[in-house]
């Protein structure tokens, strides 16, 4: 009798890199690795790479005995394993991703995106273990969203369901990359906050260190470091920003009633500078019937292994729950 | 060997009038009947009454055999099966009022509020037999909604999901009977539209008829005429609510991508002239993954059984499903 320790891959696909590693039933990750997506303009030589390399870490004398692979990428649609029409990768077109993986490396393979990803890693690893109704937000370049009701991640008619970011919360506001007008993470996201800062500096005359910087050298992080050092216009952003986030998040609580609301990725480093106020603005604002239901924490998972345990704990879910 | 009609009583508590039925597995309904709900303070009394006048109809000797009753109600918690602190019902406090007509009639009760009833309705009866994500949208006096996710209806952590009408749609806008503001059923719904007509009464110079009636008269039949037969201000009014309720469904679509979107009660009534201008709305200002995966259709249940429809599917689908 061998001891094998049966694994997960978690793969997490990203316009640059692609980073993987294996994951075991209670959420602790081996042998990561990544490989760079971009050396791969042709998706066959990608699957060929990312699949050889699977099977190199947990093949054969490895230990491990790899039961499935989860996939996290943009543009993934779960109900048919493909990636679509994806702007920020090498592939063009409809690409049946989870198919040629479990073609190469004979396990059963699941996709989907980044957000839903992490909202199913917050439930099989993090801090909604024990919740049915949960949300979590991805405030990162966007803002994305994974919705879990009835301790099912939501998918809806089309698998796209969950787009948060692309509700409309300013009727002809901000320009969208969706190609659409005053969407949330225009106003609530890392790009969404330095918008703001833009904002503020046409319309206030206050001295601040962000009159000296190029737009485009602006991050989420130097304002969120601004506005602790008492910057007038950063201060004024934040709390713009938290408005629209309060927004948004009152939106979805009325709408699916969830346990808490799970804030991550890189806005959500500003700590409780971004939580407390938050947490005041919905409480304020919110129809009275939902005071106090809802926790807004922040994510349970560690940033540096989320993404990979994210998609791991998508296979394991769909797999072996 | 009887053949007796297997039948579950549908009940419509409102805060004049109690409405009550028999429906059968489909959806025919029998001996409609109803109650003064304001001539009992005493919810014992109205207990009494309601349970006594359902076992009348489908007691011993009637031919029916009653398998249990499902109630819509406002204020209604699902989970609890109790009313709470319903300010347009004659009763105070919270009221386990499935649990004292169950103890009375013998059969199991269910109750919800009364937009979750008619989305099973839809889901049971109605035009949403074969979906599996659709949202129904109830335009009255307020804008109520139930929510259908992978054949079951969302009640989230506390029952009280799918609020969609305290959505806020403008930050700081209307002021709102939940103590809010903005919340999207000040803008979209039968006095959402009245509310519309008295601003654009204020901010126009164009003659109207509505000019000549007190705010307190003006009824979203009257507006819907008016606009029909070419007022300006009634025309304008119709717009405005068309790019509210349009924001509110787009918000919704991209929370749960449903197949359908249903539209009802009211304000749904003025056919085309709301329809197909939301239809464009809509189709026009989601983001882009979304369009044309939606259609935006009227009930398809009958508007005069509606209620007791609504309630007695609740009771099949919760008890014979």
């Amino acid at each position: 009798m061998s001891a094998m320790k049966k694994v997960m891959a978690g793969v997490d696909i990203g316009g640059t890199n692609t980073a993987f590693g294996l994951v075991d039933s209670e959420g602790n990750v081996y042998e990561k690795n990544s490989i760079l997506t971009k050396n791969y303009p042709d998706v066959n030589e990608f699957v060929a790479a990312l699949s050889g390399a699977i099977k190199e870490l947990a093949g054969t004398g490895t230990g491990y005995e790899l039961a499935g692979i989860g996939i996290g990428a943009p543009n993934a649609r779960y109900y048919r394993g493909t990636i679509e029409l994806a702007p920020n990768l090498p592939w063009k077109g409809v690409v049946p991703l989870a198919e040629m993986i479990g073609r190469q490396t004979g396990v059963p393979v699941t996709i989907t995106n980044d957000a839903n990803a992490a909202a199913v890693g917050e439930m099989v690893f993090g801090a909604a273990r024990e919740m049915k109704n949960f949300i979590v937000l991805t405030l990162g370049t966007g803002l994305g969203s994974g919705i879990v009701i009835d301790c099912g991640l939501v998918y809806g008619h089309t698998a796209f369901a969950g787009e948060l970011g692309h509700t409309t919360i300013v009727h002809g506001g901000r320009e969208c990359g969706c190609g659409k007008k005053g969407c949330l993470e225009t106003y609530a996201s890392a790009s969404g906050i330095v918008r703001t800062v833009l904002y503020l500096l046409s319309e206030m005359n206050a001295d601040s260190p962000l009159r000296n910087m190029a737009p485009s050298a602006i991050t989420s992080k130097i304002i969120a470091e601004a506005a602790a050092g008492g910057d007038p216009v950063a201060v004024k952003a934040m709390s713009h920003t938290v408005e629209a986030l309060g927004m948004g998040i009152i939106n979805a609580i009325v709408f699916s009633s969830p346990e808490a609301v799970f804030l991550f990725g890189g806005l959500a480093k500003a700590g409780d500078m971004l939580f407390n106020p938050v947490r005041e603005y919905v409480d304020e604002n919110i129809m009275p019937v939902f005071r106090g239901t809802v926790s807004i924490l922040p994510s349970g998972i560690s940033e540096d292994n989320a993404a990979t345990l994210g998609a791991a704990a998508l296979a394991w879910n769909d797999f072996e729950r």
